[in-house]
Order: C-alpha cells, then structure tokens, then sequence
C-alpha cells in the first residue's frame, strides 16, 4: 500500500501527516455505504434536501479557519484566494439548496389523459429523479472550490445523489478536514453516514477501482486530459456503462482586434497578464492562445504582453509534477522553428519552492497551424500570441480549433456586424463566448457554463459549474396513469409545492 | 461491396429491388454534405426549423399511400398499423415544429450583471445550440415510426443537426421513400440538400464508418443490445468521442398483485395478451417479464395467460434472423430445470413465412433468480411468468432486475399505501412507470420517458420518444457581457419572441 504526504508548494518540504492509498476494499466498502444510504436519500423531500446543503454550507464556513491555512500550505494558493474559495464553495451549497426548494430542477411536465384521440393517450407526468452514487475527483487547482466541496460534490448531493470523493494527494489535509466539515453536515440533520465519503489515494489504482464499483451511477472529474479520459475509457468499458463528466484541458483563445488594440493597447495587455497569471496560470480558464492581427500594433502589444509576463513576481507551481511538466514542455515549444520566445522559458528554477516564470511564445499563423504542440494546453502561467494575416487566416484558425471552455473576443462597437461570422464559428468551439473581458473567474450562476466540446468536456450537454451542473446526476422517469397517493407532491395534480411545471404544453405555476 | 434485398416476412421472398452497402467513401461524402449544411442550419430561426419540419411532414403524408404498400411488403405488419406509423411520424415532425416555435426547448436563462457583489459578477445568457451532424440508426421493428422518418431524425432535425441515416437492410425499399420524401421537404423551404441524407447498408462496416466518422457529433440507435453497444463502444474510443443515444433491450417487467387477479382476472390476461403480442410481440416496450403470486389464482392466471397464448393468430416476425434466434432461445429456456412450458415453443416453423407461435414459460422465483438467462429479452411474442411467494421475494426479484424502458404494475386502489416501497424500487430500474395498464404505446407527448438505466439504453439521462427527445442533440453556451447585436433573439432583453426565459432565477414570459 502506498502511503504519501502533501509538499509545501514555497519550500518543496512535505508535510508531516502521512495518508495511505485506499485498499480496494475500503472503496468498494464506501461505494456500499454511499448505496444505503441512496435508499434513504433518493426519497428526500426538497426541503430536506436543502436542509442538508445548508447544514454543509454552515459548517465549512466554521471550519474555514482551519481549513484555509493548511490549504495554504499544501497548495501555495495564499490564504485571501483560499479564503474566497471557502466563500464560493459554502454559497454554492446555498445556491443549490435554493434552487431545490424552487423545484424546477426537476422539470415537472404533465401530460393529461386525452381518450379524445386516436389513439386515446393516458395521463403522463414526469420528473427528474437521482442517478444513485457518484464518484467524484478533485482537481488539484483549486484544493475547495473544485475538490471535496466543490461543485460536483455540491451538484450531486443537490441532486439527491450520495457522493465518494477521491482526494487529490497534493491536498490530503485540505480534503480531510473538508470531508470533515461535510460530515458533521449530514450528520447535523441525520442525513444517512453513507452519503459522503472521501477516499485518499496517490496511485491510478484508487480511482480505477472507484470508477469500476457497480454501485457507482456517474463520475465528476476535474483534471488533466489523460486522467479524465482514462477514467472515461474505464467507465465506458463497464458491464454497465456510466456518464463520465470530465473537465479537461482548455487553452482559451483570445481574440483582440485591430481596433480593440488601437483603442484599448494597454489596458487588454495588462488585463490579458492579469488572467493570464492568476492562480500561478493554473486556471482552467487560463487564456493561453492569443490571436492578434499580424500588424506593427499586433506586434508592439505581443511584445508589451511579454515585457509584463517578464516583470511579474514568480508565484508558485501546486507541485513539482506540475512545474516540471511545464518547464519540459515549453522547453520542447520555444526551442520550434518560427516559435520566438517573448518572456521567460529555460529549465525549471533550481529554488527550493515549485515555482516557473510567466512564458510567452509568439508565433505566425502558419507555423501554428502546422505544429500541434503549440495548440495543446501547457498548464501554468503560459501564453503563445499567433499573429494573423488577416481575417481569413483568423478564422481558419478558429475552425481548426479544438474544443475549449471558453473564448474571448476583445474589439470595438463599430465592428460588432462584422464579426458574427466569427462569433458563430468560435461558439462551436466553446462553452462560453465573452466579449471585451477575461476569462478566469467562474461564476456560479443560473446562465453559467463551464463545459465545452472535446477534450474540454468528455460530454458537451453539461456544465459542471452553475445551477444546471445538478441535471448531470438526474435521469427522466414517467408516471403513467398512477393514483395520486404514490405520485411525488411535484406531479400531484393541485401543485402543492407550487413550482413551475409544464402542463399540457403550456407553462403554470399554479 | 455487398449488394441485398428485403424479404416479405409473410412469403419469405426477396424483393425484386436491390441495394448496395455504401462505400466507405460514400458515408463520408455524405457526412461532408451534413457537416456543410450545419453551417447553414445552426443559424435557423425557430420558423424556419418549424417550416422545415412541417415541410416534411407534409410530403410524408403526400407519399403515405405510395409507402404504405412497401412497408408493408417488406415487414410484414399490416397497412392499419403502417398507415398509423406514417401519420405518427408526420406528427411527431408537426408537434416538434410547434415546440420549436414554443421556445423554451432552447432554455433561455439571463443572469444580469452584479456589479454590487464581491467578486463582482458579469452578465451571463445561456442557451442551447445544435451538437452539430446526427448519425441515426433506424429499428426494423417499426419501418417508419423508428426508422429514416423517426423520432430520432425528427428530433435531431429540431435541434438543426444534419442527419445522416444508416438505413434498416431489412425495409431498404421504405427507407429510400421515405428519405425521398424527407428530400422533398427539404428541397421545398430552400433548406440545404446535405440536411438529410440515406444511407444504405447490410454490413456492419457501413454504421461503423459512419459512427467513426469525425463530422458526426452524436449517434440515435434503435435496436439490439449487441449492435447498440458496439456502437457504443466505437464512439467512446473516438479520438473525439461522442454520446450514442442507444434505445436496446427491455423485459419490461409487469406486476400483478393477488387483489388485481381477484377483481380483474380475465381483463388482466386479455389486455396482457394483446400487449405480448401486438406487432407479433416486436415492441421495445412488449412486456416479457411478469411477476405473479404463487397461489393457486397466480397459478390459474398464469394457465389463461398460457391458453389465450395458445389461440393467438400466427403473425410475422420481421425477417428470417429475428424468428430463427426467438426459436433457438426457447428452446433453449424452455428447457431449462424448473422452467414449464405453458403455450408455443419449439423450432421454427417449416412454412415460407417468418412466423413463431406465441410463447409462455412459467417458473418459480428462485429458478429466475439463479438462471440469468431467463431474464434476458426474447425479441418475438414471449413472455415468462415468475411466481413469487411473497412480497419480500418480489422485491427481492425487482430490486434483481437490469434497467428496462417500462415496469407495469396492476394493483387495486385498497392496496396502494401498502405499494409505494415497491413502487420507488421499480422506479430505480425504469424510465416509464404504468399503472393498471399496458406498456406498449408510446404517445409522443411532453412527459413521455422512453429511456431507462442500461441496458434499456445507453445513457439515462434521456428519453428517445417524446419533445425531450430534442434535447439530446443541444449543447448548452453561455455569452458572457455580450452585445445586444450578437445575441440570438432568444437572449435579447426585451424577449421579442415572447419565451418562457430563467431570468435572474425567476421564470418569466415577458
């Protein structure tokens, strides 16, 4: 059995409590506890649903004081952002037990008896119900708000689905004492023990055997391209076949016009620095492919984005695995032929803490499109601006593109009609299109999404951040012709829960 | 290249039409032709969808007398039944255009800017988008219900993805028809040519092709467990994988309690029969399973059921491989220790047709429990009786079962405080729950669910018949702090199509 410890990111020291790999049993024993309790929690009504997230929500925020200093330690995140992460993770459970309690999550839809017809047709009323327990795998990137309390936790358990968390072993601690807090949630309102549980593992073998487990419905994961399509290979390859809703690899094009450029130089070239660098480049949103005009401007701002990535503080890698990925891989770009080199680059600093300079290749249009290396992620505080040619050559960029989270779009009022051809054909491409912003910074809204076609999502009809990221756990039954008394209060005929419904075509609240 | 003909179930004669498999090339010119027309159709209003639906839907009902007669001669099942079909598809084509123009398919949700919260929150407009060109694989089952002109090219068209149809080797004359009728309509409202497009096929290398073929976003398939899964797997081993909506096997289990056999006995065994045995028993939703109580009126049932079996009218299955595996199938259940055959049985007839009487076998729970092959679906006019010796066992039968598009439950209404734990267990293994009535008849309505947990289908969260089916092929994308100009009508402030929109968390038509 392997047994590891988490490192400090600034000094590279581990720290002193060890963890062990979860045995297959222990796994296969909490997927078991994680399906009694689905016996109980599948019949939750939504204010006890709510309840519960309440109850979580609650006691993450008392346990932020502990929490985001050994956070701190283990990820190098600092504790303002680890701070705001608690805040972000306990409102969502919030958010969600709000929108339980409004009830049109679970797409109410009645269809009375029409013997009319011919055929006659009989009454039909559905909804949305669990899918059983769900996996779910932390990403290392941000140790709360997309790990043991982040947003699949929060969807599933919202969606009435008991969860098994496998930890990311670069925050064990973290993911403890997170577990923890969730614990004393359900524990709180009596919810069953099984509905959460947090499993520990550094080798691929834990959540093999995780994603393998028959009683597991659906998989979250947030993470790198070949571990959530590992998992996704693996649960496709079941007796029974699962959902798998990883989210992956993005690179992010930015797109800055050549008056976005003449009216806004500086300002898109600091912002573009800022995104570009927040969370030491470790954002999932990061932008890291910049498309300008292949023009003097282009050129000056190109040169201005590398002159500030150069004079940004080092900030830190979350582990050595990571920085030194990085540093090989841009190694492997900068060194290519017609790939010039902006700011930073090198080998990976010989310093104690895992840290890795802001990079910024830059690069022609054809060059890009003839070298694949430069359109895979390199994850970290990276950047390669692509000078276009022209409008053409901007687009079949975007056409050639990958699936991705998001896209930006930098230009002026004046241009706004000419650029749907290029708003249509960047939206094929992503999750969310943003106009004159930047990408990091994942709100959890009703309108959000963070998903995207392949390799940003394994499953592009779903978001993994916003209130919609609750309909991955949740599958469609119809009632057909049955009494009252054993329909959900959601179907019943008087609207006792007064939610939103459609009724015979026609939306009512009533 | 391999060339085939249909066959007349009721003679066994081949048609005198021929087709060829299409080449490897053909599949993928026709995919280039959708992948074109997407450019083009992803920008469609909802009236120019609406227009386009009901464009072909007209042109159906223009050439049901001219397809009728075909269908029929290449499947055996009768004009009433295809006169029916084709005015089920030409309606699903019409309701799907009214839905379309209804709107809120597309879930239009606004989030306005916060600027008063920290982190201050953007604007946010999502909406759902078409995946992109749709491979379809039509059920032989129902030549035009589920086939070229079926829910899943209806739906898909809906959504404005191209759909490219790998046609039924076993009705290739109704499928040419029927594409040339869906041409027409096309052609009609100026749509693109490469919308729609057929192709033909025997040898699994055509699907194959065409579900490995980069411009194809996502599968519909009708049919087999073994061909779905196959499907399956090919898509999940994609350098892109896509979602394959795979709508397979079902036993559909039917419940009858000792008080429903005490008010109902005879109704029960009629209705049950005719529902065994509609479309010679060739219905996803046949009911192939039924638990009975095993008490002498379980027993009695259990003989009518077998006797009323024994009077059936030989009818046709749809060609030669479905009769000749239903006959090596019971042969081999039918002689199994502790199974009775009570009605049918034996080889496959001598005679010309593609017939096989109606069968029954009967046997006690434990025997059911212990030889899995008995719960295995037995495609043809078959169903095996299982006598429980109490509820518990019952339970313990259901909670056993693999995932099924239906489970039936006849009951009397004293009875149903004492039903709602077998209720909620049954709901777990389903996507459609019927009481006190008959699982084959699928209206398409709002709160249809023809879905389930595998094998029913591959993938839960969806249903194949029914408006929702249109959801399987949108994607949703969020804008982010876009301009008015850049927004589809379905974003815009002043909600100038008048749709039900989640605006700020509250629904709103206004």
């Amino acid at each position: 059995m392997s047994s590891f410890s988490s490192f400090d990111p600034r000094t590279g020291k581990p720290g002193s409590a060890t963890f062990s790999d979860a045995s297959p049993a222990e796994v296969l024993a909490a997927v078991e506890r994680a399906t009694e309790a689905f016996a109980v929690l599948r019949s939750y009504t939504p204010a006890q649903v709510a309840a519960m997230l309440r109850a979580i929500a609650d006691q993450l925020d008392a346990a932020s004081s502990s929490i985001v200093p050994v956070a701190d330690r283990e990820s190098g995140l600092g504790v303002p952002r680890l701070t705001g992460e608690v805040v972000r993770a306990s409102g969502q459970f919030r958010l969600f037990a709000d929108v339980c309690e409004e009830g049109s999550v679970l797409e109410a839809v009645i269809d009375h008896a029409r013997p009319d017809l011919a055929p006659p047709r009989p009454d039909l009323r559905r909804l949305l119900f669990p899918l059983g327990p769900v996996a779910v795998f932390g990403a290392s990137n941000f140790p709360l708000a997309f790990s043991v309390p982040g947003g699949d936790t929060a969807s599933a358990l919202a969606a009435r689905c008991p969860v098994v968390v496998k930890g990311h072993p670069s925050h064990p601690e973290t993911s403890q004492l997170c577990a923890e807090a969730i614990l004393r949630g359900i524990e709180s309102v009596g919810a069953p023990p099984g509905t959460f549980a947090l499993v520990h593992g550094r080798s691929n073998e834990v959540g093999e055997a995780l994603v393998a487990a028959a009683g597991i419905k659906a998989v979250g994961f947030t993470g790198s391209l070949r571990g959530g399509r590992a998992l996704y290979n693996l649960a496709a390859a079941r007796a029974e076949p699962i959902p798998v809703y990883a989210e992956m690899g993005s690179v992010n094009p930015f797109v800055v016009t050549e008056a976005a450029l003449a009216a806004r130089f500086d300002a898109i070239a600091e912002g573009f620095i800022g995104s570009m660098t927040q969370g030491t480049g470790q954002f999932c949103t990061k932008p890291g492919l910049v498309f300008v005009p292949d023009s003097e401007t282009g050129r000056r701002w190109a040169a201005l984005v590398g002159s500030k990535a150069g004079e940004t503080e080092a900030s830190f890698l979350l582990n050595a695995a990571t920085r030194d990925a990085l540093a090989a891989q841009v190694q492997r770009t900068a060194a290519l032929a017609g790939v010039e080199l902006l700011a930073g680059g090198g080998p990976a600093p010989s310093a104690a803490g895992f840290t890795y300079p802001a990079t910024v290749l830059s690069t022609d249009a054809r060059t890009f499109m003839t070298t694949p290396e430069l359109a895979s992620e390199h994850f970290g505080p990276f950047a390669v601006v692509v000078r276009c040619a022209s409008d053409a050559e901007r687009l079949e960029l975007v056409r050639g593109l990958h699936g991705n989270l998001t896209a930006t779009l930098h230009a002026e009022a004046s241009e706004v009609l000419g650029l749907a051809g290029l708003v249509a054909e960047l939206r094929e491409k992503v999750g969310r299109l943003i106009w004159n912003g930047y990408p990091t910074g994942v709100a959890v809204t009703h309108a959000m999404v963070h998903g995207g076609p392949y390799p940003a999502t394994t499953l592009p009809l779903h978001t993994s951040v916003g209130t919609a990221a609750i309909k991955r756990f949740l599958r469609p039954v119809a009632y057909q012709s049955y009494p009252a008394e054993l329909l959900p209060p959601e179907l019943q005929e008087g609207n006792p829960l007064r939610i939103m419904r459609l009724v015979d075509g026609a939306w009512s609240q009533s």
